[in-house]
């Protein structure tokens, strides 16, 4: 704590809290590696498809909210933001989520999902508490939990969802854990969805051993395959899940909004931290997004998205069955943004990334280290497939396939060489 | 650290984190008494005018702002905002503020000036770090700094800033004190300007003393009589201050968009901060604001506000001298939203407010203790002028004369009873 009077390079650093003053950079740099090429073909971003937009609705929403609500809505108000849109949100949680007994005092509005992780974890965390993460995880959560300077127990990934035998041992070994944090539904990075039954039992895990679970899930309404499963929410007995959500993959991403669904003592405490961070929600997006939703139908908007979207996802599917080398094996997701490729682990990605895929073939895609709480996995990548079109797909898939397919050629020319 | 396993009326409050499970209820809380009465007058919240929001014209930018630029304004970006936006500000922060030698990367967008108070505290508060405060405060920002635990130092407000003797002995007495956070112009909530002679005095104890300076000036466009001061960063040699304003007082509170100038380390830190807390700025709305900037005259605009924001002020100096009893002081503003009155120290206010001024003459102002690190001052009040017509603030300044006058007999007649 004591203030250390060292006159350096530059004379306010040491003035720095603990929190940011780690030798670590951003867990976000690097991941996107600069190619201005003009063939460049980048499976890198989590970002939803531009020609998809609901632009000209927006617009008119934003339009209409001006119109019909003028100055209050331009006014100060309170942190909560619009009853009306919280009612439907309310609404949407029951009939798509299937969480019931909620109205919209247990709704809460946030900056995108990311305030959400955020506020989250700053009403949780002191200093060195524990907390469980997936290996991997989504980067950005890693990067707000880090400003509460946690301890990370993290579980692996299966084809399931977290292996709960494995958090089990952990919450024995360790009972005071006392946040959880998830992605259920078409996994970033992962690609995979937890299991129903996984679901039921992580619950019953959080009632015996005391840990709230934060479960996100702003993929949830982009399925192309199946039937979406109940929430972790749904089986919630306690108050002990939050469930969050966002309006950036099935609107837009500038709306900045994003939502929760949590028992009313969480509510309050979430949202007397959201005044403290950011005063109010920003409300005539909030207005414009509840024009939005009483003048269209968003179930018919997210069809659209679905049949489009599940046309790249088969073909990133068909890409890795046709071009990436047999010692390759990836996820198929239901749904969502991601896909998840693990190579033999002599190759890591991030040297692939750099040495060979990005000046050679003119391709980038997110090294697995950044997804982990201690970068201990170098032999992943996450590929998204929305933001591209399906000729891009297969495409970069080829010249993903031909730089794998080298990186194995390398290894076994070397084994050859020490023989 | 340790877990605490209490099974008590709610199951998940024992895993709050220390900064939210405080007795203290949020510093907001009873700030704003309820009351209903059709004839209420209320000097209670720091809201702008409705009716001189430019609504016409920002529904135009926002207009543009999808006309000109389309789906790429709706897209993930980056958490910096517009290049082009910034580089405005830049160029105002020289022309109105005197910051020399800046340009767009010394500049930051934030969810309103909340945002640039509650990131520089992350940036600099490790638990127990110790800061300085100006005593009385903006209540915001003492809500913002609790949640990252820091020991308060309080500095008295005088008619021409903080008492910066009373500081150079604070800082002498604790050499740990490592921030900072003043009002520098029509302070909030205690109506007064910082002099330049101060100025340039706390710049050379911040130096001496190696502490960070937040110079919060959200009002300073917004001056009635006189000539601007130069900034604080302004005088600023070694990047210890950073300068943080606001569209919301002299655009609209919805577009909840502050912007801060500081040095490029510290922004670039303020900016990881700030990614993890909300990933990025709202382009859409970044990009109206530009809009608006390009196609209107902001300068012209503000001076409409001072036009109407002077009568406002005035009307409430005068309903002082008309009204008001002897025994109570008040500071005379030269611009921005607030009028601060001191009575005698035997009055509550908080009690006053409840007991008298709310039920019998429908009035409301906001008590001296919300502004106060420690609630020690209980004989102050805070009246806003921005948010009423100078009708309205004749005739609440008429009621809180009768109120403070009876305040003010009951007193002498205990007095006499005890006698």
């Amino acid at each position: 704590m004591s203030k250390d009077k060292r006159w350096g390079v530059s004379m306010t650093d040491d003035l720095f809290a603990n929190r940011v003053r780690s030798e670590v950079p951003s867990r976000l740099n690097g991941m996107f590696p600069q190619m201005d090429f003009p063939d460049a073909i980048k499976f890198t971003a989590g970002s939803p498809a531009e020609d998809l937009f609901p632009r000209k609705e927006m617009a008119q929403a934003f339009a209409d909210a001006v119109a019909t609500e003028g100055n209050y809505t331009f006014q100060y108000h309170t942190v909560t933001g619009p009853q009306s849109l919280r009612e439907k949100l309310a609404k949407r949680a029951t009939e798509k989520m299937q969480i019931e007994n909620i109205d919209a005092d247990n709704v809460m509005l946030t900056a995108g999902g990311q305030q959400g992780i955020d506020l989250v974890a700053k009403m949780l965390l002191n200093r060195g508490d524990s907390m469980v993460v997936e290996a991997p995880t989504y980067v950005g959560a890693l990067s707000s939990f880090d400003m509460y300077e946690p301890k990370y127990y993290a579980v692996q990934l299966q084809s399931d969802g977290m292996d709960l035998d494995q958090l089990e041992t952990t919450l024995k070994a360790h009972p005071e854990i006392k946040f959880l944090y998830t992605v259920s539904d078409f996994h970033n990075p992962g690609g995979v969805t937890l299991s129903v039954e996984k679901r039921q039992r992580l619950v019953e895990l959080a009632n015996r051993y005391n840990f709230i679970i934060l479960e996100d899930s702003p993929y949830r309404d982009l399925r192309y395959v199946g039937k979406s499963l109940p929430t972790i929410k749904h089986f919630d007995t306690e108050g002990r899940v939050i469930f969050l959500s966002s309006f950036s993959k099935i609107l837009m991403p500038t709306l900045r909004t994003g939502w929760l669904v949590a028992s009313k003592r969480i509510v309050k405490q979430l949202l007397k931290l959201k005044e403290a961070a950011d005063l109010e929600v920003p409300n005539l997006t909030a207005s414009a997004i509840n024009q939005y939703l009483e003048k269209n139908d968003l179930d018919a908007h997210i069809d659209q998205l679905n049949k489009e979207y599940a046309k790249r996802q088969w073909a990133m599917a068909k890409g890795i069955r046709n071009y990436l080398p047999k010692e390759v094996k990836a996820t198929c997701p239901d749904g969502g943004f991601f896909t998840w490729v693990t190579v033999p682990d002599y190759i890591d990605t991030t040297e692939l990334l750099y040495d060979h895929a990005t000046p050679e073939e003119h391709i980038a895609y997110v090294p697995s280290k950044n997804f982990y709480a201690y970068k201990e996995c170098t032999n992943g990548m996450r590929l998204n497939f929305t933001g591209l079109t399906p000729v891009q797909i297969d495409e970069g898939m080829e010249r993903l396939g031909r730089v794998l397919k080298e990186a194995i050629a390398r290894n076994q020319s070397s084994i050859s060489v020490e023989n």
